[in-house]
């Protein structure tokens, strides 16, 4: 929605300023203030006022007591019905409790979406290396264990993209040469798994496996994300693959993928007996 | 936004009508057709109809390709930020780890909204009694462990707007007497914890404590949902009260109630050492 070129195009319409409005949040700061807010959507101070306002008084948006915004509860409980999203993570969340059990660490459930790894589902290693990655939030493709591993599998045309928008350094163990990227996607191919070690923070280290759907396409990627110290490939692998292998056997008999576009749709069915006790 | 006195008042904005088509959503049914959506928000076809593209276009709707449409992954990603939730169940989820390692049953984290229980998080139990309450949906107040926590610590006026609205009745053991639900309510405040069996699905129970915060006040709910047979109060309730002092502290020291209204802020700070490998 801050798309410049279409803005261009023609005055935006109301609608499109209320996107752009919430969408300022999508952009990280969990509260912005007005001038914040209508700098992201790149609206006027005196439109963004008048529709932060209908937002507060719709519950999409709250207003903080120092004078800020952020996002309100009401359009989480609707976002949260997205069922490309819940689907999935419904059908991997018992996977990523066992993996869980057994390994104490970090589980991470990631899908490919505007070329970063989009975090779905996460499970906290309680006494393993502290992560901040939330649910909603995007790790770069290159640096990150399910990064590599959706990136590995991606169609070439995304991969080339990646590779030619720059890879940015985050530490220095990070991969910022595409050809040595392209070798280490091979492997990740090859292998079935990648595994990253202080890329994206120094400390930390993570491997990953694909989840693939009824046709063998892979729909997202599995890690965990463990303290480099400790962080041995033969004790996390097994159990990971393992689950994977459970989850994408769910995936390709309760998920449809959406032959006009690639987007997976809703489950085609709940549980049998069922509770909300 | 579906309020018919405050539509009849004046003509509802642009804003309002997209809001009113967002929240359409919300009222459940992953996937709706334009006539359905318009007759929840309460909209002419022909407005509707181009308000929805307009989402689409925005990524807030996605169309499916049997002419549907439903919640599009840009706005759960907005949506997910949402700190009021994300950041209880940023503390919660190690401790429902904790939980549900020990005991291997469904755990749930609710929050008093809108006279309902709005479950924030929820981790299920893969051998344990199928639920299918999924994050972001709303359990009754009076027939779930959650609910019962929830409204027996909620202000009167609360308490007695739900007791008025009338009981509905969802299996033979649900309490549909206002005058019996206060005794247990009672109840639920002198022992500190809920225990329903069968009331909201037969086959299914639950045990639920608070979550309370620096004050004393209840902010949300925590329950393990398991099969009737087998649901030994004796057996659930030390991991669940364990669990839920601790989180009780975590949110003591990290979460800042709104003095202007009592919903809860961000998280203070985050973790020292972070990483999103």
């Amino acid at each position: 929605m801050t798309d410049g070129a279409a803005h261009r195009a023609r005055p935006p319409s109301v609608a499109r300023k209320v996107m752009a409005i919430l969408d300022a949040f999508a952009l990280g700061g969990v509260r912005l203030n007005l001038s914040e807010i209508c700098r992201r959507a790149g609206l006027p101070l005196a439109t963004g006022h008048r529709l932060v306002g209908e937002l507060v008084a719709g519950g999409f948006l709250e207003r903080v007591p120092d004078g800020t915004y952020r996002i309100g509860t009401r359009l989480w409980r609707i976002g949260s019905q997205a069922p490309a999203v819940t689907g999935l993570r419904e059908l991997a969340l018992p996977h990523m409790e066992d993996v869980y059990e057994v390994t104490h660490d970090n589980v991470q459930l990631a899908v490919l979406r505007d070329d970063k790894a989009l975090v779905v589902e996460r499970l906290r290693g309680a006494r393993s290396v502290p992560v901040v990655t939330q649910v909603g939030s995007t790790l770069p493709l290159h640096t990150t264990g399910v990064g590599q591993v959706l990136l590995a599998f991606a169609p070439r045309d995304v991969r080339e993209r990646v590779l030619a928008a720059g890879l940015e350094r985050y530490t220095p163990r990070s991969i910022t040469d595409p050809d040595e990227l392209r070798r280490v996607l091979a492997r990740v191919r090859h292998r079935g798994y990648s595994h990253t070690r202080d890329d994206m923070t120094v400390g930390a280290s993570s491997v990953a496996v694909p989840i693939r759907d009824a046709e063998g396409g892979v729909v997202a990627a599995l890690s965990l994300v463990a303290r480099t110290r400790g962080a041995d490939v033969r004790r996390l692998l097994p159990p990971l693959m393992t689950a994977a292998r459970a989850l994408s056997r769910d995936v390709a008999l309760h998920w449809r993928v959406d032959a006009a576009g690639g987007a997976p749709l809703a489950l085609d069915g709940s549980p049998p007996a069922a509770s909300g006790e």
